[in-house]
């Protein structure tokens, strides 16, 4: 069965009543397998993720919208984590027999479904219309308040949607992205520039893996502790383990050990098959064989 | 959730409207997640495994086995499989949040149930009444045609039921067991004699870990590799890791390397974890983050 995953982020974090009404706006149709509601007051944002059937999850992701960009109003909107409007990005991301093709078609549906509601909507990650409008933060940079000036820039005509400034709504970034695997390493040692030297040594940015974003920082809550912090965005073509072993053998060179990994968040099932793989040479092993 | 596994086997795999009927009879009450039904024709036997709510299995296991007691006569049953009656063997297999002590009080409720149908039963494994009956082969040694002499010896008065031989149905062995594992080990050479050292070393009746049963073949379709075939009887003390680390280490020794290995059938997911913690050190890690 075919499998999509979507990820609302709305920009209210405080108005339970509003979060309330959003909710039962996209509970209101074909069931979707509705996963977490993460909501945090002090970024003022809520994110709904949710996967099922894919045109389940493109009529659920428009009512959640529609219901969002009536209630909030960004001209009143303050909080810690960057946003550009009051639906601000939704990424739809393949789990399961969709391609990636298929998921651009559903996420281009989206975003003209928004574009008529009158929110300018960019492209982004594998949907983007071109190679400038791929990074999310590209996109986002200025937020909300720059918005009205971005938009009479000629490199940021919307690509779906008005041009002109909404300024109850904002924009809305919606793309298609892989699942994102927040992988953490924690290391045996206080000196933050070992760290620092790992990120170097795995990052795409700096001559690494392809698929891995990283930073390094000293634990707050964990004396003596540095963290290479991760997200995986392709564990396909560069899995878990082999960011991991990468990892241990260039901690080793300077005596470091790793004490141990979180994996932060939902994990698809599909990535540790890789894992098991890899340790344990369980080729012919498939999640259906699992139960709990 | 509360969940409990049963899996119900039953001297018939041949006649396939009697086996719907049996499973019509199983499914006609509080719902249960039916996970496989297995027939085999040679064996003359079908095993149904399913899972749920405690007391909806244990209904679910009374009507299929009613059905079963019903429709089989054992004076006509001719299989491949050992059996001992028309419902041969019915472990209860604690999945979550439950206790052996529940899984037993559930077992010993189905062994009561089966008894009043006038079928004599033996408790085995972690619900049997003594040390002489945990182990099924014991109980099942001469089978059906064997049990009518079996039952006038005194050391074999049933646990339930009647002690007088019952032709048309047999004897139903019935108990409580972890979930059990089958690991396949495949190794790099012809020599059936580096597989049985192996076997030596990890098996418990040789020394090796407590809960690992194991023997050594040659594959017949793949040329040049011996298998190590074990069923794991209780992945938390002795995990699938431990055991597949040492036989990479014993085989080491003869210049053998390990091709690759099979999990077969369905297993816990909770097996796994011990599996990812033990490689990726992800100690935070549970079955709820993931998702397909």
């Amino acid at each position: 069965m075919k499998c999509l995953m979507a990820e609302v982020n709305f920009s209210e974090g405080k108005d339970k009543e509003l979060i309330e009404q959003v909710k039962e706006a996209m509970l209101d149709g074909d069931p979707i397998d509705l996963m977490e509601i993460s909501t945090d007051a002090d970024h003022n944002r809520t994110v709904v993720t949710f996967k099922g059937e894919p045109k389940a999850v493109l009529e659920a992701a428009k009512r959640l919208s529609a219901k969002a960009v009536e209630l909030i109003d960004m001209t009143k909107h303050v909080g810690a984590h960057p946003r550009i409007g009051a639906v601000d990005v939704v990424p739809f991301i393949p789990v399961k027999e969709v391609t990636v093709e298929e998921a651009i078609e559903i996420c281009r549906e989206f975003g003209k479904f928004m574009g008529d509601l009158g929110v300018p909507i960019y492209y982004y990650e594998d949907a983007a219309t071109c190679e400038g409008r791929k990074s999310l933060p590209k996109i986002r940079k200025g937020q909300y308040e720059g918005l009205e000036e971005k938009l009479k820039d000629p490199e940021w005509i919307p690509d779906e949607g008005p041009s002109d400034f909404n300024a109850k709504s904002g924009a809305t970034v919606t793309g298609v992205r892989f699942p994102l695997i927040a992988f953490n390493v924690n290391l045996q040692t206080k000196d933050l520039e070992i760290g620092k030297k790992i990120v170097k040594a795995v990052r795409a940015a700096t001559g690494g893996y392809q698929h891995v974003r990283a930073i390094a920082l000293s634990l707050e809550d964990r004396d003596g502790i540095v963290q290479v912090s991760m997200n995986l965005t392709n564990y396909e073509r560069t899995p878990i383990h082999r960011v991991f072993e990468t990892i241990k053998s260039e901690a080793a060179q300077y005596g470091v050990g790793v004490v141990d990994c979180d994996l932060v968040g939902p994990v698809p099932v599909y990535a540790l098959m890789d894992v098991l793989k890899f340790y344990l040479r369980t080729h012919g092993f498939t999640p259906e064989q699992l139960y709990m």
